[in-house]
């Protein structure tokens, strides 16, 4: 096993002992975590192996496991309500989001899309996301710097009715409450072509952002939601979860055009 | 405007019509396209910026796109049954996927996923996928080439029993009708921690996949299908659509752990 | 086995030969079926038991069996949208419908769920229902006379906004496009305490008629939408059907109070 | 308004205060109901119009509301799992229930479905209801009794296995864990042509009930699942319900046949 594969002082380690009972903590040396089945005592992590157990002083058997991008989103500050896993997964198969990508944001929130995006267009390609309300830029500036992905990030704290000094992205994120006030700002900031991305839990928010679509010339306008629904697999006995969320929020994908006229 | 944004000769581009009607080709010089709404002279569509409109003879206006990751997929060859961009949205979000990441992947069917995934895991990160029957190998070969992402994987024509020389991977997906038969040789590929990833259409392949990741000694198995619903937002009228895909496949997600026994 | 268990001339049977090959037909002696299967003789059925076959001119085999209330409902003339089992049964769970009921429907439309209505209140209740467009009016008509439903119902061909001469109905329903403009209309057909239904495509209807609703003290108002998915059980390979129904429309139940002011 | 819309002691009474807080209640002369939001004096509830209120010590004020068979079954007593609503309305819809049917059901359970049903098929129909345990049996009677449905139910406390006395039923119903073992007995209560209903929760159940179905003769075999999401209507921001129940049980509906060997 590569010395990779071993926690070093420092590691974010996802400390696993059920679906619902899971830590998401530094392992920093000569630090404990007190969890209600005992106390894990770090010098007992670092250095062993991700994808083995550490016990605990009540001889509980937690799984050290490397935390993917879920556990850290879902594990991050949110002050906020958060875009989903679900959805998320949406906006990155839809949007084209990938390695290399220009993102506009608008806002922040507490920075769970912004951290999702900001890992899939790694190394090259980069977020830029504007949060106007001081108190959740500070959030998800947090959230990012504990994620270690700031550094792809350009997080600023401004009214995006000023405008916005980005140009030629390929992709615009639209995540506030009343998105079709922001629609031509965001044209502004897109490449010819590029994708606009719409999150909104209510149909009405939905329509007049359609509307306003329309009125911009953006075309392939497309409207969803996405629900997700556990199975629940055991021998003879399987059926779907009993339990569900029944909805989070509608997901508008669009795709700017050039309108002769205003360039 | 940016030459950038200018359609070059040799670009694939998507003409789009309708949500429908598009057409994903390959813009050559002194090529034409044969469409029933009349014909495109591909000398018109180079050098026009992405976002324009060129006229077929019938003066019917195509928009000239990029085409998106979405576009290469769902226009690619596909001969087999292939995942549909909800199901790939949300493997990205589930299993970590993303730039830098190792990837195995049994089997690569029509290359869809593997395409999807390539395009993710770019630059630095690394496909491996393997296709035992030997007509689907070509088809998965072929679109990769024409998507541009061959050079991110390593595609085999071999059966998966014999073993893979694949080792520390951080996702292994089983895209096959047998999954349990190969949970043992993807244990072999996967990194201790890593995610399996499994798509399977029935619910007694998840039962017995998920009988076989316990005996494998896998934690964290969740099962679930996305469904996705179209809302049709007109003002005034607003609903969800009245079609919808009801089902595609269920979802497995499962992290390795290490057995004391086994290594 | 019984007479009652034979059929006689003139009895309305079904005969199946697949989920999707049906025929509801109306055996009477001498006549003839003739489907692309062969040809079916009415005098081989009549006198044959219910739930035994007929051969047709092909050797084709089909079951004789009476129809059910749903059989007779799918099979109606329906030249307008018509509302859908799955909703059905859930306005006869949440509205109380069932046997005496006084019932109040606007508009009859094709008269589906007006016979679905009539069959639950027989024999001592009773359908008020009334439609304006004279083309749907005759169609209901026909369409409740072939079920044997008519003697339930009082269908009238009317202008609802001249007001109704009915008068402590148990349930009011409302199958029209502005169910907001009929709010009134129904609260004075109503009983005290007595229940609304309305059945809206779009969520702007719901939210206009919710509006109108609370302005005329209705209470425990409640909206829902009903999906239903098959479930393909074969032995080893069961799964959800891959097509559904994505949408037909939303259910809208409340309750009449006594405003002291309008009595 | 006529004395038929007054409470009468002795009445039962739905005291409605919100979506969530509602009192199922006898409304005894002299006595009173204790709720957190103050007494009720049934002496002020006797004699009032149905749908005006009445106000509590606390100044709340209750609307008396008449109880439908919803309120009725969700508030009965139910030790056992019982069928939510909108399975009852598809049970309504798909089998044909209706005023005279004859039904018979295996197991009562808490008699929720019992009650559902000898509601609909009143007055001349008959449900005979066979529950093998006897506190389930028990509860059953009480809640039937409770609704005023037990003059339509013969209910029996035996062991389905030693037969049933029951020919020529329109209805059979299985809501028990094992169905497949009561087909043969069901078949021979159900009149050629007659309809079995089964309820199930997992996939396993509706795949060996349906091999069972099959090999018995049936026809017209239909599962499917039921969803309900409730839409929240309001003013400018209509969503759907952010909760909902992902998973009740499967319906399975099948028309039976008659076998020339077992007649």
């Amino acid at each position: 096993m590569s010395s990779a594969n071993q926690v070093r002082s420092g590691d974010l380690v996802l400390l696993y002992l059920t679906a619902r009972k899971r830590w998401l903590v530094r392992a920093i040396e000569g630090e404990k975590l007190h969890t209600h089945r005992g106390i894990v005592d770090f010098n007992d992590v670092i250095g062993a192996n991700y994808g083995s157990t550490v016990s605990t002083t009540l001889s509980e058997k937690l799984w050290i496991m490397m935390p993917s991008i879920r556990d850290l989103l879902m594990k991050s500050e949110r002050p906020t309500q958060v875009v989903y896993p679900k959805d998320l997964g949406a906006i990155a198969a839809f949007s084209g989001l990938g390695p290399g990508k220009r993102v506009v944001e608008a806002g922040a929130g507490s920075g769970v899309l912004t951290a999702f995006m900001a890992n899939l267009v790694r190394p090259n390609g980069r977020i830029y996301s504007f949060e106007i309300r001081p108190e959740f830029f500070s959030v998800a500036e947090r959230n990012l710097k504990k994620m270690d992905l700031l550094e792809y990030v350009t997080l600023k704290n401004v009214d995006l009715q000023e405008g916005l000094d980005v140009t030629e992205a390929d992709i615009a994120v639209l995540d506030l409450g009343d998105p079709w006030n922001y629609v031509q700002v965001m044209r502004g900031c897109l490449v010819a072509g590029g994708m606009l991305v719409s999150i909104c839990p209510t149909m009405n928010q939905v329509e007049k952002l359609v509307e306003k679509l329309e009125e911009e010339l953006f075309i392939d306008i497309e409207s969803m939601e996405i629900m997700l629904r556990g199975l629940a697999a055991r021998t003879g006995m399987t059926r779907p979860n009993m339990r569900m969320v029944g909805h989070t929020a509608y997901l508008t994908f669009a795709r700017k055009t050039i309108d002769p006229n205003k360039g």
